[in-house]
């Protein structure tokens, strides 16, 4: 996790930008293009107005997967032109299997081909035979702990023994990580923890203090910089806050350049949560 | 699920062949090809080998994704070819996500585009909210309940209340499908068991009448006939058993051509699942 570390230091800003292209999501003049020339387009533009106030950015597989082999052509063009702009890459592609399978997986998302990402998300469900292929790679992981949508109490918040089952989760992947730990005290396995949960990124954070966090939900799903302040340590690290809709559509909310838009809008989280951090 | 059992009934034979293409599978005179051009022809072999003996195919996506954009067009034209020569495709993605995430993957696979299956693997551990928007398609998704890999108990065995984790998954799976049963009995939401787990296969089997069983993990991942007797009702139907290596990898044990051998394999497992499905 060193290196998405030293980023957020040297740009004093922990906001992982979503790059998620819908339709709905385009300006007008990138309409009337072709939908994956609109999205390279939108990305590229994106990207060139947010590399120097975010470290990261977060790419959502399944806009890509949407458009078939024309859409994961721009997903790699988008991923390679964020690497070249200095930028961490985490391909939110939420992945889980087992064995071979599994390191086919990390070979596409943290390998030296077209899809090789700084960092992947997956799913543990599978446990320890669905994460440790990824590590091989050298590179970094989320894995999903506590999700940010409503139904996720189903699974995830049922009692195991005297506590939910993504508190279990959360505990395999702190044992996962133990040696892999870096020069910030961080595991190369994160977790990911919906920013609609505060009270739990607060006892998180606390329990595991070498699992970094990626919090998505910031912004759009509706968490503010209050509702994050938990997931950071006391050195104002700790975790990486993702805003997907609420930058690359805040052009809808203020009209004007939309590229304008959106780097206004990373410029004003960046300040909410340079608040908190503190 | 009647699509999937139309073609069982027709053949006779609850085989899925699973279209797992890795460079150590491709026999000789496929290796000195670009890997996309060898994984196309390895897997148009095999469609023509196997299509009047299995009713359907089961892509692993990673094994794709691991060659990138290429890669992805690779299974775009394995699916059509599969789906022109009436297989049922299931494509092994095993994808998980929340709202408008998964509403873009289930445009991607089992949508009109070019990688619409016609079912698709998902992960249960986001709850209804990464189920339901893929059924909107009408077609059919497996959601993973019990895997085949040995590490599976960290967290599908963990005791919630008295019964197993996956066993609250494969409760959800049911309660989610009820309004989806088809013809035969069983719904659009499937689930997936390992072969290496036949006491769980027969017990769920008995207690969820209106799940379909996907059961991965015969022949090279050490399940045969008899430990997937349990996953078949009282008809014979009630789950179709994927074989990957056993199947595309034959030639290794026998020699001859590679379509032959796939085909030969396919015959032998249809012969032993005919006879413990009665």
């Amino acid at each position: 996790m060193d290196a998405l570390i030293e980023k957020i230091l040297q740009k004093d800003n922990p906001t992982v930008a979503g790059l998620d292209p819908r339709p709905a999501h385009l300006p007008p003049e990138l309409r009337e293009l072709p939908p994956d020339e609109a999205y390279l387009k939108f990305n590229l533009g994106l990207i060139d107005a947010l590399a120097d106030v975010v470290p990261a950015i977060k790419p959502q597989a399944a806009c890509y997967e949407a458009l078939g082999a024309a859409g994961v052509a721009v997903l790699e063009k988008t991923i390679a032109a964020a690497r070249g702009a200095g930028l961490y890459v985490i391909s939110d592609a939420k992945r889980g299997d087992i064995g071979s399978t599994a390191e086919a997986y990390a070979e596409a998302w943290l390998g030296d081909g077209p899809l090789g990402s700084d960092a992947v998300t997956v799913n543990p469900y599978l446990g320890s035979d669905g994460i440790l292929p990824f590590l091989a790679s050298g590179r970094d992981i989320f894995a999903l702990v506590k999700t940010s949508n409503p139904s996720s109490a189903e699974l995830q918040d049922l009692d195991c023994g005297g506590e939910p089952l993504y508190m279990r989760a959360a505990r395999l992947l702190e044992r996962l990580g133990a040696e892999s730990v870096g020069e910030f005290g961080y595991s190369r396995i994160g977790a990911v923890v919906g920013a609609t949960h505060p009270e739990e990124l607060t006892k998180l954070r606390a329990l595991f203090p070498n699992t970094f966090f990626l919090v998505p939900g910031y912004g759009a799903q509706g968490g503010g910089a209050a509702d994050v302040a938990g997931a950071f340590d006391g050195r104002g690290l700790g975790a990486v806050i993702n805003s997907s809709r609420g930058i690359i559509a805040a052009w809808k909310k203020t009209g004007g350049d939309w590229k304008d838009a959106a780097r206004a809008e990373a410029l004003s989280m960046r300040a909410a949560l340079r608040a908190v951090r503190k």
